[in-house]
């Protein structure tokens, strides 16, 4: 089970791998808030996203013979390309299983990072099937998008970042909003805040009716969500938090927020104007929770972790229209 | 004039108040280029441009006595942001004088950074009368955008973390290309790489049309620009290099690259698409210039400032149009 020590060893595997990501704020997010607004820039992570840590760190952490022969993952955004680059930069193989039906541009930059992409039939084809034949025949080491100690070892070194940001700010306590799917960041967030950074507290975002993460710790047990498509915040919609997250979440986080994906867009939009970072719907959601959800949030200041910015264009030109 | 001592000296006052902004990099954009792409981000710094650091060093250099009293800049843009923001977090007073035709939002913008904006008509007023006549009247220091050796020192703290960025990245021996208005930043950067970085170069990227740095480096003698609009690269576009800037750049720098419009956007959408940054046109230039004058730049690696990104949404979705 993950905890602050493997932190701490993710962290120096990732020592001159992954980027130290600013925390950046602006006059402007804070007047709309209320309060003092950081925003832990995770977009300006390789590929974008903060998926590149847990992806090297569970990479890193193979012992050398099975390394060499390769990884594998199921995913058609973020993570794909967080394990394809983890992989080409320790120059082992990787194997990305992707719907037939996924954007061909994603299909593209996971293979132009390095990974060879095998696409299946989601009408026809079983993929946990086919993903385990191919890992069988291949060796190939299977890398899980969050339900994996490893996984959330590496995103906990984004805990360990704004502990020492939050504390060069002069900001003690505070509420860590995080743009939460499966659970994998934030309760990597919350194990390393715990150890480092005591008065910062980690908080679930997540889009409204996908809230999955919010009900479950409500309830003290697991809930999953009643759909999985619907939200443009595509990046952060899972059935439900994993087995491993959970009891981190449980122990550690304060009570979830939930936005809307209008809201979502308004962030995105107000990261743009404010910040100049690119941030995609489902990385803005806890950005949207610290400007729009005063009354839910405690304190002279709140944290917010944009936690990716693969965007279409498209989607960013109608985030842009709220700006009017 | 501007030595690396009073750089060094700007790097200290600026401690804790300007950002060390990132050094970013993308293998998609080092593919377009044919070599390694570094880029200085400095869009994230406070205010959106490089500009806040120069405005930081003149304020925070001037005694307790007159800085009290206040300061008064001229500009419409980045120049403005920078000092009224510089000013408010010193707590003393600032007045920018803008022509009164400029965009409502700068105006809004700049005054809620806690400026006094001060309007003149361009037909019927001197702007120049204008602003020693108020300057006279409160005691205002006026700060000037470049030519100036304290706004030249600040601007050179880019030059001192892009040594040691660039250190450790591996990198010792490359061509560092920097937008370039009236070269303060140009000249700052040139300056600290001559100590911490002797196997840097600085070299100005303009916009083709409104490269009169290059041309004077060219002839050896300041030359003006034939025109001071018609590009979208306004943030960049000066009648000439300064009479302080001019000597450093033409003793430092190699020659000057030019890039078009259009590849100004291009660069603004490829920054989107694989940095996740937001940049102005007048921004992208040095990044257009890496990406697009491969036969002008020798080394295998280069590093492009990418100076600010306070850009409109109108220009910002022209860019991405660029995307197909």
């Amino acid at each position: 089970m993950t905890d602050i020590r493997m932190i701490e060893a993710a962290a120096a595997r990732l020592q001159g791998h992954a980027r130290r990501t600013p925390l950046l704020s602006s006059p402007f997010l804070d007047e709309i808030a209320g309060r003092r607004v950081f925003v832990k820039a995770e977009c300006l992570q390789h590929t974008g996203s903060f998926k590149f840590r847990g992806a090297w760190s569970a990479v890193s952490a193979l012992d050398s013979a099975t390394r060499a022969r390769g990884v594998i993952a199921f995913s058609s955004g973020n993570h794909a390309q967080g394990v394809a680059w983890a992989a080409r930069l320790h120059a082992v193989p990787s194997v990305i299983v992707m719907p037939a039906d996924a954007p061909a541009l994603k299909i593209a930059n996971t293979r132009a990072l390095g990974a060879e992409v095998i696409l299946y039939d989601r009408a026809t084809e079983d993929r946990d099937a086919l993903g385990a034949r191919i890992a069988a025949e291949r060796g190939l080491t299977l890398i899980k998008p969050f339900d994996e100690p490893q996984v959330i070892a590496g995103q906990g070194t984004v805990g360990l970042e704004i502990a020492e940001q939050a504390a060069e700010a002069g900001i003690s306590h505070a509420d860590v909003l995080v743009c939460c799917g499966g659970g994998g960041l934030t309760s990597g967030i919350a194990l390393a805040l715990e150890s480092r950074a005591p008065g910062l507290r980690a908080r679930p975002a997540e889009p409204q009716g996908f809230d999955d993460v919010a009900r479950s710790l409500s309830a003290g047990t697991i809930q999953r969500n009643a759909a999985l498509t619907g939200s443009i915040c595509d990046a952060i919609i899972t059935p439900q938090p994993g087995n491993l997250t959970f009891p981190i979440l449980h122990r550690l986080c304060g009570p979830g927020l939930a936005v809307s994906d209008d809201e979502a867009l308004a962030a995105v939009a107000l990261a743009f104007l404010r910040l100049k970072i690119v941030l995609e719907p489902g990385g803005a959601v806890a950005l949207a929770a610290a400007l729009f959800r005063p009354d839910q949030i405690a304190g002279e200041a709140v944290i917010a972790v944009a936690s990716g910015g693969n965007v279409d264009p498209e989607m960013f030109v109608a985030a842009l229209k709220t700006l009017g």
